[in-house]
């Protein structure tokens, strides 16, 4: 029965053993050196299964405990890292593999405070209750990089992102009330560059981890409160053991509409901004109950970069979605920028209607209605 | 205020009056001939706004409560009836309007127990309390079909899709055990029949309706615990006062996998069946915790006609979605029959975190990751 499992999954997969669209595949003697690729091609990374699973992180869940307040740092967090990847690993080379040599253990003992019982620990002793240091290294994901050797694969190259907290949340008493602390962008880059370092010396000591380029990039987390994810500031490729040169990446994640009760500085431009709120007031009067549209977009060098939208009323009927869809495909043809990835969800209750899509390097809206028979 | 918001819209929709992909647009002296569409084109619809508002059905939302015990049903019957229209009504030269003749109070008059305090009830007296009569009706929906005329839009065709109980559910006393009776295909169709000939007569007698083709499909509802909903099975363009030559439709809808535990006939293929099976084993075996794969499949004259196809499982993160997209795009492409529109949505709690789809008439599927900045 597995075997007829793995024989089944062999047979979907039996490709050449390329790179190709639609995954590589190889299988030796050895029945250790069985793998295949997810497929993907062109921006996306082809995944590593193993026997017939995908070969998940050894770390696997740990950032989602470290980000229970604001599940939008986890996912900027883990998209963002693969774009960092993108500027060193080409997709079109090397194989993307979940992390495999930080264990869930080492994970969370360097994310803790230093301590005798935790000498890892990257984050500096609680001091006092009253005034406690901040905890500022918040996540850590470890991303691999690999290229086919012979009959397998072998990891040649590794990207590491390390989430560092812009505002630290804490108690002074068990029960009591939350206070916070800002932590300035200096702080933020000095932090994280100290614990960089010390990472890497770590990594250069794991086995196959000596020789390899290491990409460290930093991310400043967003406050619990906001509605994006934080951006990654800064990142190196270091050969050796030691850190190489910091290069800055002029990235900045926003909501809108513009909120005045978040204390994120907005980062968005008037255009843009008057374009988004054209698009949202065209949307909004459509149905006679009214519908929400908040967008969060991304900025690249001072430019619009990508949006995602959520659009949310109280009811549709499967005509009134159809119709609706086509018309939001219209208005964000004709109020959104061009040029961009923008994605539109379509939402009722919790649930997704529909979904507004234009690719980058598209120019036209795709429209897809999650009909039921 | 408004009336920049009525400009605004204009401005959005400013197209050629014709019926072209960006919609179509009319503004005369007269404020009450001033409607937009929403655009569309190709296989869909285009629907009509006035005033820069969706011009929403007159029986909005009376389908909702009559499909409380089950969503499918109402999903299923208001995409098939367009689907229906669409054979009689090209979506090249007709333009969609949402039911304005059916009132909320007309339609829930229609579909109570005939009495004499509602002598329009389309359903039997209820009878005993021990062996009550069946309400057979359940919902009924009208779609107005429209040509342009002159500076506005005139009715020309009308679509009216009848709802009628495959099984009868009902209470002996009030609370209680619910008993249910079912309904032969026979029944089905015979109280259909005679529903659509009053129905017709009723139509002819409303304003602008005495002279359109009336279109009147018939729609068998699925049980309650069913996990599809039901499907059309005749319809008849009536252009006089009596109902013409009835057209049989071969639609099923059904659920993969083949469950025991439903009563209703099972009306997938064998081969259909085993290939649904090898794609299920094969994302099943993909994560180390299992997950859920099912679909519901529409089949038309015995031919799979269209499949949605639903994967759930506990977590995921980013990189994992994005592999596990593509992977499933790669299964899907090998397994799943070409030809036909396939859509399969990814979910973890119960929320959508992938997209991967394949539109009628293409054979590619696209994947599209609900990814957070």
């Amino acid at each position: 029965m597995k075997w007829k499992k793995v024989a089944l999954a062999m047979l979907a997969l039996a490709c050449t053993v390329s790179l190709s669209a639609c995954g590589f595949h190889h299988k030796t003697s050895s029945s250790n050196s069985n793998y295949t690729t997810t497929g993907g091609g062109g921006r996306n990374y082809q995944g590593v299964i193993e026997h017939g699973h995908y070969k998940v992180s050894k770390s696997r869940g740990v950032n989602v405990n470290q980000n229970s307040e604001n599940q939008y740092n986890l996912k900027s967090f883990e998209s963002g890292l693969t774009d960092v990847s993108k500027r060193v690993f080409s997709p079109r080379t090397y194989v993307f593999q979940e992390g495999q040599k930080l264990t869930t253990a080492t994970t969370e003992d360097w994310l803790g405070r230093k301590s005798a019982k935790n000498p890892s620990g990257l984050n500096p002793v609680k001091g006092s209750s009253s005034n406690p240091n901040p905890t500022y290294i918040q996540q850590i994901e470890e991303q691999d990089y690999m290229k086919q050797n012979g009959s397998s694969l072998s990891l040649r190259g590794m990207t590491i992102g390390i989430g560092v907290n812009s505002v630290y949340y804490y108690r002074k008493t068990t029960n009591g009330p939350q206070y916070s602390r800002n932590i300035s962008d200096a702080e933020v880059k000095q932090q994280g560059e100290q614990a960089a370092a010390k990472v890497l010396q770590r990594m250069r000591k794991k086995p196959g981890c000596k020789n390899i380029p290491i990409v460290i990039a930093l991310y400043k987390q967003a406050p619990n409160d906001s509605l994006v994810g934080g951006n990654f500031f800064e990142y190196t490729r270091a050969s050796g053991n030691s850190i190489g040169t910091w290069h800055k990446l002029s990235e900045k994640t926003t909501v809108m509409p513009k909120s005045s009760s978040t204390n994120t500085e907005n980062q968005s431009n008037e255009s843009d901004s008057d374009n988004f709120s054209n698009f949202k007031s065209q949307v909004q009067s459509f149905f006679p109950n009214i519908s929400g549209v908040t967008a969060q977009a991304k900025y690249e060098n001072g430019n619009l970069a990508g949006m995602h939208i959520t659009v949310t009323t109280q009811f549709y009927s499967e005509t009134e979605i159809q119709s609706f869809s086509q018309y939001i495909a219209q208005a964000a043809n004709k109020y959104l920028p061009n040029g961009i990835p923008i994605d539109i969800r379509i939402q009722s209750d919790s649930e997704m209607q529909a979904l507004v899509f234009r690719n980058s390097g598209s120019n036209k809206f795709q429209t897809h209605v999650l009909t039921s028979y």
